[in-house]
């Protein structure tokens, strides 16, 4: 009967469980398929009519070509949404060094599984915007930057077989919806913010979990440095990122009391201080780098200097317009990733201070059930962290010397 | 049996009806009960298995107190969330002039219907942020501002017996989630916002609609007074409202070529240029008006002058930075609160540019369903906006001259 | 005898007395001659050869033709640049009520004198954009608005007969030059502006002369109403200035904890928090206002009531974004200007925190010798303050609640 | 006699020649004076009676001590003041690789000299923040960064035998002041500031020198990429300095239509756009390289498309914030630094769009007398490069797509 042609069926059954109401994975999901096309079938919903029990919902999903089909799969992949019937993930070989093979899986920064031999596993040191190295005996996965892919590394291909976990967003007091109505404002109770810091600080370390801080010259312009000593001495602060900037003006304040050549005690431009910077990098490159000049009994206060003495591992990353720099500056940025991408197993939570360039490349680097705070007086630096898919990261408005300090009250009290 | 104490049973069971999953609107309230420290139960939920059947869901809410329960109430209101079992509303009359009685209802600016000898009626006026005032034959309800409220006004008291419609949440390509999760930021296709602008304009003509203008002074000052001039002309601005500066601005740009004493060819402030706004609302002030100015001869362009001579209605709100001002300015900000409710009725589209006081202050008066784009350079002023209340806006960071000239060739392809 | 054509003269001979040449001002005038397209030479320059010498310049110069000329003297005649030949000011009477007569003189906001019967006199009530109102005795002048002026009023026409004394630049460590050189940033040793501010606040004190305060609601907001609280306490803050909205969020958070129904304690929105702002408005006027909150009980802390029980005038100054608003609140826009300049004499400091309308309402009527610190987390803020003429303002780009705080614990060491 | 105890004399004599008084030097050096504790003394100032007579001032400055008086004298240095008994340059040689030798003379980014066997010679390179370096024979010298110093290098040694050329300040109608009092904002007429930059564009390429382009990726995000197209295609950008952002991006416009997966023809998300950024920086992995990807037809439009066909240089630099990155990113800082100075001999103009590390980085590079244009749209970023030196830049706070299409239609006039 050719008249009564059939529309051809693309159409895959998906799943998805967990508070998928609560915490909006499944509106989502129904958006994404309305919105690239699709139509939707809701064939079960087994609702937890309470709210502590799991939900499960069974979706049929058609599209009016396999294209539109696959891309609607992509778009509720990270979401949740696997297809009832799961494979094996694919791996094709590297054909090219420092590059995927074509149709690469591509990582979010959620927990992620791929099934290799019928079984799920956990991908390893989970980082988004990578692909996912198979190991050569087929039974475990892990990240793998484009630039580390060895040829004939075996990557997965596809979502096939991958399937991530969403953190659900948390349902508690009047924290989801405003939250994401407006995400960055200045106008908020400020020790709200200073107390939930400090507090999730205190059950890192008690939970012998690390603290990472990424911080940018501004603290150390705005006064904030003598803070960021204090959390070092007191073990609230276990690895440092920073760049040239920031250790260069802080070791400019040990030496001549300015940054960038603004006395820090008046405020007010000092002789030559414009050169200070560039003399106190002379200094030490001279001495032969900043822990020498610890031992010489040179440089004896400061965010540097406890690190060196309290055995706080820093990486200081180089960039374009770095004076000088420092010997401990990693100038490569390959080489400066991948030893971030060291010291980030076993961290807990991580707070990031006025610095936008830093905070974006670690941003990039975390796992998403790494809790961030990110404090910058400019909106728009905690805009743009959010917007790249650091979806964690508690934003906080303000101003970082006023903040810091805050911060080591709240943490002094008992 | 004494040892059975049974917990006492606040209970109400409410119903919600529409796109209420694509929307959001249940994850809302079910995410409002617990945040309250509530329980829900869904009893029914006859889900839109395609897309485009509304779902009907019924639920019974558990609070461990009768505050508790009204507070939940109160806050799943505004999703739409109406008790299954309604009642007339419950009415009191004013006691004191220029207040509601205590427990006055009080507004959104959602679709609003109160029930009134067993029927649903819509309330007029809506605005948010008043109480609704109910006609003396007890059949019509309408919004009324706190100063307006004289004795024996009747009143409508809690929220028994109203309803409101919550705008559902577009579901279209891609539009729910990334814009809530970032409402404004500077880096977004900027042609993209100016079509589709320039698209809501041209159809809200169409539509025979007006089209409200809120604009700040630096629309003059950046050079864009021109374009505006030339919306007028066209028969793209139908209402004005602006304040003192943008007036005087705009007439000291005609008198003198300058904007706050700068001039607007060269960009550099010119002789006595400082004076020169001082002098045009001294000017107008002799005069007798801004109307005399052009029946004499005097003002010849600019947009005050076209507003004259193309009968396009404007409201110039005081404020106490106002130099002079122009006699045109309502210096009360009662009276000129008033004066712009009068012009809202019949407005389809309302565009804001560069202004943060004026913007808020009508995003205060308009109802949720006409449509508002606020262009501004700073992020915060449309943030501002959006958290208010005011989310039908849609938000473009950008700079006030480029953006009209922007709109203006938009406007002017076919 | 006819070849030697000459070309006409306009000249004017100027004298300019003090640190002339330190303080830039002697530059701007020469700069100030060419840029108009004149033409100078100095006649005499008696140079303070050490710095505790005043010099002395007498400069001619020469102009194309009167309107050139006139308009160099205009431009130059606020930086102290005074014709050799004085006359007595010259006045015409108003013919308008509400505006000054053509040509009048437009104030600045330094000190001002005018020459009546060959003495010169100081202008009262000195503040930038206005006219000057000679006494009918004609020994005293003073500036008047321009709304106050009255058919008959004896105003100052012209330049003729009037001096000002810009204040000289200071001359000390560093601060000049940098200072202009970038007047607003946030990465400043921030410890080092709450110390100024706070020396400045208690040598005002103790100077007998009054602090004012003009703050906006951020301030509640951020968490800082305590901290202003205090100041009102501890007899740092004697006159207040604000809006409706600082107003009625203080009173929210005495009523309810909240601003703008935000927790401040937890920071989260509370239940039908959106209302609090209105109710707490409506409760204050069926009480009929403030002070009869206070009287009766149900106000009990907060920045208003330590008004109220310290005796603190305040000027609550309304606009057309305010809800209610207040009683206290003065609707009409001149009649809150009004109300403001008779609170100025005796102001010795002026602190303005988290708003730009009032900073800006507020910097209009000050004379330039009242020092004022601007506190504002956008940069644009205080930029905008000093672009207007309020050159005497110290920008601070910080947040509010840590600023205040920080400046309260300063204020409290010895 | 020893109660006439005799204060010590630390005393040297300076000359300034030029507009010292116009341009604001003489009064600077004057301050700095001061403000170091020092007294001066005019013995001989012959002031250009006329404007374009230069002045010469001849000054005795008075310090307490060794110290102070060096102390001045390096704060008057950049302005030009020369001790009046020159001496040949003082000269060290190198004793460790990439360090200079202590007390090295530090550079600004102003025409420089040094005397070298009593000839005054220009030092070469001339770029900020660095030592340097005289010729083995003892005739010329020229700019050395710190990393590029090899043992043995010869050094000069403090300010002795050095002289500076401070670019004065230019005096023209209405410049000089009012810029310095408000350096950046956005309220200024914006038609004004396009056609600067468009006269300086057509004046370099005219010239026969180069226009250097540094811009971010936001560029790309407004849609702005054509534009930049245009402007190479049309020969008015020479050079260009960006990041492995923009370059992506403008890429992944080409392949997917989208920058950072938001669709430029419609403004919202697409499938799976957030992957496209690294599809396309794996795609041209693969092929080798941009110039492959043309080469084999696979890129056809955009920046890097352009750049190519064009033969126009480009230097990629990279960051610890790229994904990736693609081939041609110079990973290692102090190798991008360099490239990047090889192409600024020759360079007329500079305008900077949208990025802030690149623009503060070439600022570094850039010599005092190539003037330089930045847009952005946040104050912050041209606040910042006007901060650390880069005077010469004329800041424009404006929206990159709209200032780049107006910039286009301002190039194609005539």
């Amino acid at each position: 009967m050719p008249s009564t042609a059939v529309k051809p069926a693309f159409v895959e059954h998906v799943e998805m469980t967990g508070h998928i109401i609560d915490s909006l994975l499944l509106p989502k999901v129904l958006d994404a398929v309305l919105s690239r096309g699709g139509r939707y079938h809701i064939q079960q919903l087994d609702l937890g009519q309470r709210q502590d029990n799991p939900s499960v919902a069974r979706i049929e999903i058609h599209a009016d070509s396999a294209k539109q089909l696959e891309s609607i799969l992509a778009e509720i992949h990270p979401h949740g949404a696997v297809p009832i019937h799961p494979t094996d993930c694919t791996v094709a070989s590297a054909d090219v060094a420092g590059a995927y093979p074509d149709g690469f899986y591509c990582t979010t920064n959620f927990r992620t599984q791929v099934r290799l031999a019928s079984d799920w596993v956990d991908v390893e040191d989970q980082e988004m915007d990578c692909g996912v190295l198979v190991d050569p005996d087929g039974l475990a996965a892990r990240c793998v930057p484009m630039t580390s892919v060895k040829i004939g590394d075996r990557i997965v291909i596809g979502r096939r077989g991958t399937r991530v976990f969403p953190i659900e967003a948390e349902v508690r007091k009047g924290n989801l919806f405003e939250f994401m109505a407006s995400p960055v404002s200045s106008e908020r109770p400020k020790a709200v913010g200073v107390r939930e810091i400090a507090g999730a600080m205190k059950r890192t370390r008690a939970a012998g979990e690390k603290i990472l801080a990424v911080i940018g010259p501004a603290v150390v312009h705005t006064g904030g440095a003598e803070c960021v000593a204090w959390l070092i001495r007191s073990g609230y602060l276990h690895v440092l990122f920073a760049g040239n900037a920031l250790a260069t003006h802080d070791m400019e304040q040990a030496f001549y009391g300015t940054s960038l050549g603004v006395s820090l005690e008046h405020g007010s431009p000092t002789d030559e201080g414009h050169e200070h910077h560039l003399r106190t990098i002379n200094t030490i490159r001279r001495i032969g780098g900043i822990r020498q000049a610890v031992d010489r009994g040179i440089l004896k206060s400061g965010i540097m200097y406890e690190c060196i003495t309290h055995d706080v591992p820093f990486v200081l990353c180089g960039s374009i317009r770095d004076d000088g720099p420092l010997p401990e500056v990693i100038t490569d940025s390959l080489v400066a990733q991948t030893e971030m991408r060291a010291h980030i197993p076993g961290t807990g939570f991580c707070l990031m201070a006025a610095t936008t360039l830093h905070s974006i490349a670690v941003g990039n680097l975390l796992p998403a059930w790494v809790k961030v705070a990110c404090v910058d007086i400019n909106p728009a630096t905690v805009s743009k962290l959010m917007d790249r898919g650091s979806t964690q990261t508690v934003g906080i408005v303000s101003d970082a010397e006023p903040f810091l300090r805050a911060l080591v009250l709240e943490l002094q009290k008992e």
